[in-house]
């Protein structure tokens, strides 16, 4: 986090201004919010310019490019916020592509009404974010709707990245005899949203585990580590990673449940919410399928935390199940949650 | 367009089915949306592997990377939707830094209730002006909010292209005794908009004129137009344009009023709205600034409706006024509007 005091709102925040209309119009206000706002923040040689667009050096290698949109409510929870959130999630998506991410986009839909130091922290939390994750925010927009619509913020991100592998990491490089590993324990971001949501108390304060991870994974990759494929376990957490990996690569996958690390205090929050962990949003991890006499050197590179929680089987006549081995001994076939767990956690 | 009976909707619409929650909670429903709704539309390579982000092949030269996002009301309206302004809106911010557009992202969110026609026919329009403008939409990201939050549909859109042009183009490449040439009548998508919302009858119809440009961009690159600075005439329209040019060069204009061409009926409009041409939104026009001696070889590219409506001015002793000569021989300035003219029209 940037400390607040170090960097003070060129709008003065005293008698709490808020977004009015005019801020979204393209006119005086407009201009002023993006001079006063978001430039003391996000500066940078590209953004400077203010044109239509930002113009970037060529970038050596294949490239990767994705986007996502941040609906979080509420808008500050335990561990970050949709700032926080709307900068890790894309440079995690960049990331998953086994990408270096260089440049940023954000573009921003505010409610009218919303108090301008909102709209600070939340541009302070992502200054702070790709400052933390080596990007930058080179191209924005914003646009202001009717009070009572949106959510005071949403913020669209998208992301360009370089690849400088030459591997080709995707669903399509899974190989039976992979192995599954995990970078950490899960659950604590969706959990920490929804205990702030319903304002519930739980023992031991849960903080969202929103991180970047562009990171460790070209850490794996610097360290010779051969990726196969990388997937974040957002929306639908480890469960909709893992189904949708297995029909994209029609293979069947095994999963030892003891081995996925779970925190006792989200294991008690699921069972007070009525919530299957695996089910549960991160924000800050992944699993990598990788040849299984890497495993060791995987595990070393992510550090302590990283857990092998399963292999990828050979194909075989039944549909690519992904089949978990329970403590008991028994096995249940993981599938897509049909509706939605936790609505709005990112 | 594309025609609606030739691309039948993969999700049955006779018993008129609706957005719900769970499209947007990355389990089944969500997959299922993004595979009979997104997939059939905008079908291509880069797009189908359905990963976290689009890996795309290395551009020779430098980027240009924009994002914009699209909120109008009411989403359909003549000449155009939400989804034909949410692509040619961001292939126009590429066009404007000189850039071939390439590659979109598209970010819905959708509310809570949206009649999945309403979707579909947005979707529709996607696809038939990417494929009008040469791009294509390789990844995306779609979130629900709850019913009453929202508008039916909001849509950011980034974009990437490449510049294959060695120039400059900026307002840091305006000079003094630049042309500046519009490339056709300014007001027609705000009003249509408007006309829309408050169900405003005119004499004769408005239409937008929501149009690609990186067409008649390219074109004057090709026939050797040594082109200065580019910016098309959005949220603000001609107005804000042009004063925020002239800041950023630090340059003053002359604008002459009776060649800026604007049809009677949008005339008529504004007069009854209250409006000035001047600062409606447009979505396919452009001002290009051009050395002097190429105006006429810059006209005859952008073909018949091409106008020569003022030029940059020597530096002065005055701020960098943008003055419009009226037809009746007086002069005054042009400011940015404070507040906003028209809210929520692209």
């Amino acid at each position: 986090m940037i400390d607040e005091f170090a960097l003070q709102c060129p709008i003065p925040l005293d008698d709490n201004p808020t977004v009015q209309m005019g801020h979204g119009g393209g006119g005086r206000m407009t201009r002023e919010l993006i001079e006063r706002v978001f430039v003391p923040v996000f500066a940078n040689e590209a953004l400077a310019p203010l044109h239509d667009g930002a113009i970037l050096p060529p970038a050596r290698g294949r490239l990767a490019f994705t986007t996502d949109t941040f609906v979080v409510r509420p808008l500050f929870f335990r561990g970050g916020d949709v700032g926080t959130l709307a900068v890790n999630g894309t440079v995690n998506d960049l990331a998953m592509c086994g990408a270096r991410p260089l440049y940023l986009s954000a573009g921003f839909i505010l409610e009218e009404g919303l108090p301008i130091k909102d709209l600070w922290r939340v541009v302070l939390s992502m200054g702070a974010a790709a400052k933390a994750a080596g990007v930058r925010v080179v191209t924005g927009d914003t646009k202001v709707v009717d009070r009572g619509h949106g959510d005071g913020i949403y913020i669209n991100t998208a992301g360009v990245g370089v690849i400088e592998t030459d591997l080709t990491i995707g669903p399509g490089s899974i190989r039976p005899g992979d192995a599954i590993v995990l970078n950490g324990d899960i659950g604590r971001h969706g959990i920490a949203v929804m205990a702030e949501r319903e304002g519930l108390q739980f023992e031991s304060e849960i903080s969202s585990d929103c991180a970047p991870l562009a990171g460790p994974v070209q850490d794996l990759l610097r360290a010779g580590v051969e990726v196969h494929c990388l997937r974040d376990l957002t929306r639908g957490g480890l469960t909709s990673a893992l189904v949708e990996l297995g029909e994209s690569a029609a293979l069947p996958f095994r999963i030892r449940e003891d081995a996925v690390p779970v925190r006792d205090e989200v294991r008690g929050a699921c069972e007070i919410l009525g919530l299957e962990p695996f089910s549960v949003a991160n924000e800050g991890r992944f699993v990598a399928f990788v040849p299984s006499g890497q495993v060791e050197l995987a595990r070393a590179t992510l550090g302590g935390e990283g857990a092998v929680i399963g292999s990828v089987e050979p194909r075989g006549t039944d549909p690519p199940f992904v089949r978990v081995e329970t403590p008991l001994g028994t096995t249940r076939i993981l599938d897509l949650p049909s509706g939605e767990q936790l609505p709005r956690i990112c």
